[in-house]
């Protein structure tokens, strides 16, 4: 459905076959459900705390860390080089959205080493590479991102922590990070931070910052864990949710860092982080999703209702309804996480700048509408329960507190959106426009075959194209408006074309009958959603003066 | 805008001029941020607990019940004859709303007494009015609900709770109820639960249920708190929100208990106080999604950026667009709330079934778009805050923890959507039909005003007809399936009639751009909710085996 054959036809990757895709999977899948499902819980009830400047965390969660370690899938897709496995980033996504919908609060830790590590690989000296690759991608060690300051969020260029060289090549870092997911915790030898700062003499904005690797513990001559470095965990965060990932205020006091690529050029290396990153926590959303999907599926299953004529509430139109649209954008999202892994994987595989395009468009789509998903199949999941939605023991609360969290952190869904139609528009269209003309290429193939809904997929693609030149022709106020629901809208015809070839390749079955759901329920979203992209700003800032 | 001008001209409301409610309503509001919104928090962070079989609620709340009970506000609609002010419903709305939305789970103890005593208004003898009333109207006692058990949630005729005739006029109650709210306090003499049973030669189903009042302390013969009744909190839930408002598991165990209305008549005597509670609940929702605006908008106020051309984050578009959603759409769910406020006074004042009618259709809407408004506001009320959403100390994730149960209790908002194309449509229609007419009748006469507002909300209503008499023809499930999509369309046409009537009002102001950009930018949802509920179940129950 999203082409996966494509890539274990390059010689990159010429090993990952379906076959043994498949046989990874089904170990991973063993391993979230038996090792990190029953952590799920304990994340909850026995959150991380601070003690005495160390994070104790929650029961069980060194235990889970260790199985997810040995199993290899801390960094699956890590090069070979660097003692990974060297498999597609597909591979790796399908494994985070399984261990996401598992244990999300625990997955967190290892998504951050693999943003750590794919930032290394590709900025890195070699003597850091050889030093700390080896010992992150076998979770020996853990890492970290270090953007956010308490004056500088989704405005990275404003932070303020300085790097001032010590004169032997490293550099001492001070200042102070907020909202640092798993800053500190007591399961590894070692916990890396990637930190932004600013020289003595940079600029001002993201063209002074560079990027640091800031060690715990100082690596002695052998490598391992040395002196303690002047760094420290101040608080932790009391979140609505993921209690058991410990959200870290820190302080960088002086500490020795190295320099990751070269300096004032951080942002880019932070790029590289960040952009893994969005997919990840795009599919975290989908992972949870899944699990709250399937959470409140075995509820209905259960829940007895003697007036319904499957003796269940499933017999109720209305659950039906809610867990039809669960299942169905819980498809939808997947296939776009996946279309964006496969043209990641592509990209490097074949160095084709089409395929690097393409993934341009849609990491922010991916990493928007996959933490929507999230947080709108688990409130249905929430509200599938009934009243018992609402009560901790069951889970379905916990689903949606953990998953909230996803549409604020790695970059607003807001400001995914404000990518999609700022940067990625900058090339006049043409990424939009040539994934459009993919889908409608698709669709004129298959349109004998289901002619309602491939018309309607068709109609709703050619509305996107319209929506998108009246994006193109408008000033950058009107437009980062109607972002938001542009991104909805994008998202919604992409999950109909993958319903529309899944339903192709198994006609008369339920995949179609959740396709017919899809297209001709909740695809007409897009209409509104492009009138509202199209409308402009309308309401000026002077408007909500009291 | 809601017509309220009609109610004081009623016989039964001359006193409630404008005037006087404006004057009401700031003492109301008053108390409201004075006394109430502190309290907010505590309710959070130091819930209530059972101790040896006894409630201890939240710190403060007793002042704070106190402060409402002293200002008359437990109950300003209760008629004069009971001890109350016999203000209009629609008076009440408002300081409920405003309750709401200063502190919650607080705002619910007198809720649940308002509805006991209109059921008590309603149908208890002469002898439990004498008694009763004036209590609970002052606040001395309080009242509670108690419907639900664990095998009878939303199928409230599955219910098995026992009530045995004593031989002296009174029963003995036994059986297990749960999801009690307030089922308990430390604040008040009494605690009077309303509770669902079945006579011992009752008949299965909703037929053979009848209402007892139940106190937890046998009034003695002076009306004085006496004897303890056989009854106890078993347990409170641990809930996503609403920490300050305990959930009980109450069981009775011969408790004695005094018939209210005629035996196994007590589905009628119960839906009195639904349909008062529905409102209520409805304008829970409304109360807290204006809370969390206001605290959203300060916040974006008060959090500076340098980029932004405003200094704060208010200068980013996508910021002023999640801003400008939920203030169109508090306007739409309040104006919405205050319709049927009005028809239910008017039809109390008036007796004029047309109004009865007109509420009966806006009840079910009211509960459902006022929750799910909500919950919708207080989550984009986080995402405005940005990482600042998710942590707890600002608040903004109370909100949303605390509203998410306001779309399921009192009937989850499936159940009123099947209210709204079930039963209220049994009349063919009629009473639907007469509302969108009295809608376009409106349109009509303002068309010249704002002709372009004017006629996409005409289009709209026009819409909404065609997809009633679709409704109309189709089998239950079908109708069924597309219960909740046709509540949303039809809650967004009712809106946009509000909005176009302000704007009217008040030409060129930032009022009529509100009204632009809701009825430009959020009723084209209607097109796509409509085209959903005319679609259909289209997924069966053996689909979603796995």
């Amino acid at each position: 459905m999203v082409g996966y054959e494509r890539v274990p036809a390059t010689e990159r990757f010429a090993d990952a076959s379906l076959e043994t895709v498949e046989a990874v999977l089904s170990e991973a899948a063993k391993m979230c459900e038996e090792v990190m499902a029953p952590l799920q819980r304990n994340g909850d009830l026995d959150p991380a705390r601070l003690e005495n400047g160390v994070v104790r965390t929650s029961e069980g969660f060194a235990e889970g860390y260790r199985a997810i370690a040995e199993g290899g899938w801390i960094a699956a897709s890590a090069e070979e080089a660097s003692g990974g496995m060297g498999l597609p980033l597909t591979v790796t996504t399908c494994v985070n959205e399984m261990m996401s919908g598992a244990c999300l609060a625990l997955q967190l830790n290892p998504l951050m080493t693999q943003g750590q590590i794919e930032a290394l690989e590709h900025h890195a000296s070699d003597e850091l590479k050889a030093l700390y690759l080896p010992k992150l991608v076998t979770g020996e060690w853990a890492g970290t991102m270090n953007l956010t300051e308490p004056q500088a969020g989704s405005d990275v260029g404003a932070l303020s922590t300085k790097a001032v060289p010590n004169g032997d090549g490293t550099y001492a870092i001070t200042g102070q990070k907020i909202y640092i997911s798993w800053g500190d915790n007591d399961f590894t030898g070692n916990v890396c931070h990637l930190v932004l700062g600013r020289l003595p003499d940079a600029g001002p904005g993201t063209k002074g910052i560079s990027l640091f690797l800031v060690p715990k513990f100082v690596p002695d001559e052998n490598g391992e864990p040395g002196a303690r470095n002047d760094l420290r965990v101040v608080s932790l965060e009391h979140k609505m949710g993921l209690h058991g990932s410990p959200t870290c205020v820190m302080s960088y006091e002086g500490a020795t860092g190295w320099l990751v690529g070269a300096e004032n050029d951080g942002m880019r290396a932070m790029f590289t982080m960040m952009n893994n990153a969005r997919l990840g926590v795009g599919v975290q959303g989908i992972g949870v999703a899944e699990g709250a999907y399937q959470h409140a599926l075995a509820y209905a299953e259960e829940r007895k209702q003697g007036k319904s004529e499957t003796g269940n509430i499933l017999g109720h139109a209305d659950v039906r309804r809610m867990l039809a649209e669960m299942k169905a954008d819980v498809f939808a999202a997947r296939s776009i996480g996946l279309m964006l892994a496969v043209a990641l994987d592509m990209a490097r595989a074949t160095g084709d700048k089409s395929w690097a395009a393409r993934a341009g468009v849609l990491t922010p789509i991916a990493k928007a509408f996959g933490t929507d998903t999230g947080i709108e199949v688990a409130s249905k999941g929430v509200q599938v329960h009934g009243g018992m939605g609402y009560i901790e023991e069951t889970g379905a609360a916990q689903y949606l507190r953990d998953v909230r969290v996803t549409s604020i952190y790695e970059g607003t869904n807001g400001i995914q959106a404000m990518d999609l139609v700022g940067r990625k528009l900058m090339d006049g269209g043409e990424a939009v426009f040539a994934l459009i003309d993919s889908i409608q290429s698709y669709i004129e193939d298959v349109k004998g075959d289901i002619p309602e809904l491939a018309e309607a997929a068709w109609q709703a693609s050619e509305n996107l194209r319209d929506a998108t030149e009246a994006l193109l022709a408008m000033d950058v106020a009107d437009r980062f408006a109607g972002a938001v629901p542009y991104l909805k809208a994008f998202a919604r015809v992409l999950g109909a074309n993958a319903h529309l070839r899944v339903a192709c390749a198994e006609r008369n079955s339920a995949t179609e009958r959740l396709a017919r759901f899809y297209i001709l329920r909740m695809l007409p979203e897009h209409a509104s959603l492009c009138a509202q992209a199209r409308a402009g700003a309308l309401v000026p800032a002077e408007d909500f003066a009291a």
